[in-house]
């Protein structure tokens, strides 16, 4: 392993759905179906893997959302291809990009995700990270024979012991079990081989996993959970986390409680790189980010962008007038920090209300939009004041969002040493800096 | 769809294990590592399409196969990698030969594979089949949190169902279902979206799915059941069947009765290709090609081959004298056939025990030995007296043996008009020559 310099960033691309914002597939020259079409993905994965990104991530779903026909429709997220059949194929066309799929530990066997894991670890010689999700979104259970969901601690409880089941089958076989001595036709040491036999709560698996150990151990655990049970899991567990963090002020928190749990794990704070998700509008002045943008929301249907306003100011916002300003409204017992920050970005950008929904249903969360200069400088004031570690990039629209973060962001990050201009390892480990873990079962 | 030719050969590859010869990876200058090296797997896939044929084929275990260790270790098929993750991986660096992975319908969810396969689809752009099995290996159950293995009937009625949901699930779209309009931001025709609803004995699952139908419409399927219940689902929804006919009567009788299954079920004889497992050894002689047999015997373990005896008789063979002939056996009740097969085989080679025994534990079913044309007069006789619409190659060695089949023995297949000389169409089905499916909720 060759750990990462300190202080430098580390950038997951996040890629399903390839633009996270829903009018960025109608933006002029957009590639309409860049969420599901292999000859653009593979692309895309190439030019990332030129900027040194650390991972492809994706995220997923086990059903097409619940929302009225009238967004459903406007929605280019319906068809996506399987996170586990698409980063096999990217892996086969890229040489050193870390792979990071969503898999649940709700709606799944363990074996068989630690066999596609490990499977997928091999096909790319070490580039391969699990996600792991509970799965929160309840229409999932109805297309695996549930008719309720899964109540959230018993998710959790089943997701700890998946978790155990998955890294157990990993470590079946010590690194070097595999003789394959063609002379005595000894394929295997069997001394080097463990069979789990777990019999837990949840889960009665014996293995062994009917395939070698992975190429970094294990691939890198990464989680998104930021519930009390999601961040606790992931204090115990995690070496990535995805975060959701709108602000530095928010970030700071986050990463200092993260790292007040892995000290009480017994963990090393550098053992859990904090990656916020950042939507990025790339500019080559303020003024042309900002249009871009203006741009992108306003592709934005006006239906869906509504739906999204009433949820963060805790009020149904259908009854206002579409192009007046935000009228005041009563109190509630919603989440007052939502609901005032979305009331002074109103006030901030003087924006009607079909322009605010508009933002709102485009993407609400952390935004850094501005030239390269601007973006490189928000992104060193996370890293320098603590907010995070790197960052999840949410790209603009597709080809040209990413290829200007490639191009002219990442260009900006190298000069001021924030970032790699090569890669130095070969694992997605290595480009994270983290340890490769040690079989439980083998010295 | 391009139809083939009637009157032409079929060829799929046997590539899980990448050897069914137990010795082979001990074979010299073969890869030991064939079985789990993907540039190995790349270079194999690639030449197999500069050959022409129809199809890549994976079979699965869902375990590591129960053994005395002392046959267990010297296995080359303890790891593999998983089909699903590795044929999307082979697709990306393939261009025509198509991509069929074993998926069992007893451990799995039907919303997992419908996706999954609907996923390689696309990404392969119309090359995927899927090997329905109901999983026989009791092993598998352990590792899936059953006690005890789920019984033969139960399995063949679970996988009915798991069918009909799944094939449901590909329709969950009409073919021109998304439409992508930038300018009004529709992405998708709603009144072309079906919810499944599947409510069954054994599933209920919501549906739609979350990926678009399939380039075929339905990934080509496939099956190996020869039992009762396994030839009654083949003639119901098989569109190839790998089979074990050791003779060619026995492929004669077993066609014919496919045939007349199919009739009784409505459907064309030509929907359905029947392509027997053939294991073959190909020299410059048929002295080359036989000494290589004896060579690849004699790598086998005679431990792993008394036991295939042992059963191949209905007698345990461990008392006999290793360099003799095979004695006298008394009568059982086991199969008579397979006995007087072995008895038969033992005489007219002149073999002793422990040749007996290493020939039945290297591969013991249809195997072609001999010269290039010598192979192709039993294919075309096969295909010519009904016996087979084609084959399901199992090599003899890697690369060596695929090589020279590729080399050697298509060409004089393509020399007689007996094996297309290009791919006519570019999925799967049209190498096939089969329809593609209509949706049964779109016209």
């Amino acid at each position: 392993m060759s750990p990462s310099p300190r202080g430098q960033l580390h950038l997951g691309a996040f890629m399903r759905p390839t633009t996270i914002h829903t009018g960025a597939w109608r933006y002029p020259g957009a590639w309409p179906d860049a969420n599901f079409n292999f000859a653009h993905l593979k692309r895309l994965a190439r030019t990332l893997e030129r900027g040194c990104f650390d991972a492809f991530f994706m995220a997923d779903h086990l059903a097409v959302l619940n929302m009225p026909v009238e967004a459903l429709q406007r929605s280019h997220t319906v068809t996506s291809f399987d996170p586990l059949t698409l980063l096999p194929a990217l892996a086969a066309v890229t040489e050193r990009i870390g792979l990071i799929a969503t898999a649940s530990t709700t709606f799944n066997d363990p074996y068989h995700v630690a066999r596609k894991f490990a499977s997928l670890d091999h096909i790319s010689e070490g580039r391969a990270g699990w996600n792991i999700v509970t799965t929160s979104n309840p229409d999932a259970a109805l297309n695996f024979g549930l008719e309720a969901h899964v109540e959230h601690g018993e998710r959790y409880k089943r997701g700890r012991e998946f978790y155990e089941v998955v890294t157990g089958l990993w470590d079946s076989w010590a690194d070097d079990a595999f003789l394959r001595n063609v002379e005595t036709g000894q394929f295997f040491d069997p001394a080097k081989l463990h069979v789990l036999n777990h019999k837990g709560p949840e889960f009665s698996v014996r293995g062994p996993l009917n395939i070698a150990r992975p190429v970094q151990g294990w691939p890198v655990i990464v989680q998104a959970g930021a519930s009390e049970a999601g961040r606790q899991l992931a204090a115990e567990t995690a070496e990535v986390i995805f975060a959701a963090t709108p602000t530095l002020a928010d970030g700071q928190r986050f990463r200092a409680d993260m790292h007040a749990r892995l000290a009480k794990a017994g963990r090393e704070a550098d053992s859990l790189k904090i990656l916020p998700g950042a939507f990025v509008v790339v500019g080559d002045s303020l003024e042309e980010a900002e249009e871009k943008r203006r741009t992108l929301d306003s592709l934005v249907h006006y239906q869906s962008g509504l739906a999204s306003l009433s949820i963060a100011l805790g009020h149904d916002a259908s009854g206002f007038d579409p192009d007046g300003p935000l009228p005041e409204i009563p109190p509630t017992n919603a989440s007052q920090s939502s609901r005032e920050r979305v009331i002074a970005l109103a006030a901030r950008e003087n924006l009607t209300v079909r322009q605010l929904a508009q933002r709102l249903g485009g993407y609400g969360g952390l935004a850094m939009v501005g030239t390269p200069v601007m973006i490189a400088d928000q992104m060193q004031q996370w890293l320098e004041e603590g907010g995070s570690d790197g960052f999840n990039i949410m790209f603009s629209h597709l080809p040209e969002g990413l290829d200007d973060f490639v191009g002219k962001v990442v260009p900006e990050l190298q000069r001021r040493g924030l970032f790699r201009k090569q890669y130095a390892g070969t694992t997605l480990r290595d480009h994270l800096g983290l340890q490769r873990p040690a079989n439980r079962f083998f010295a």
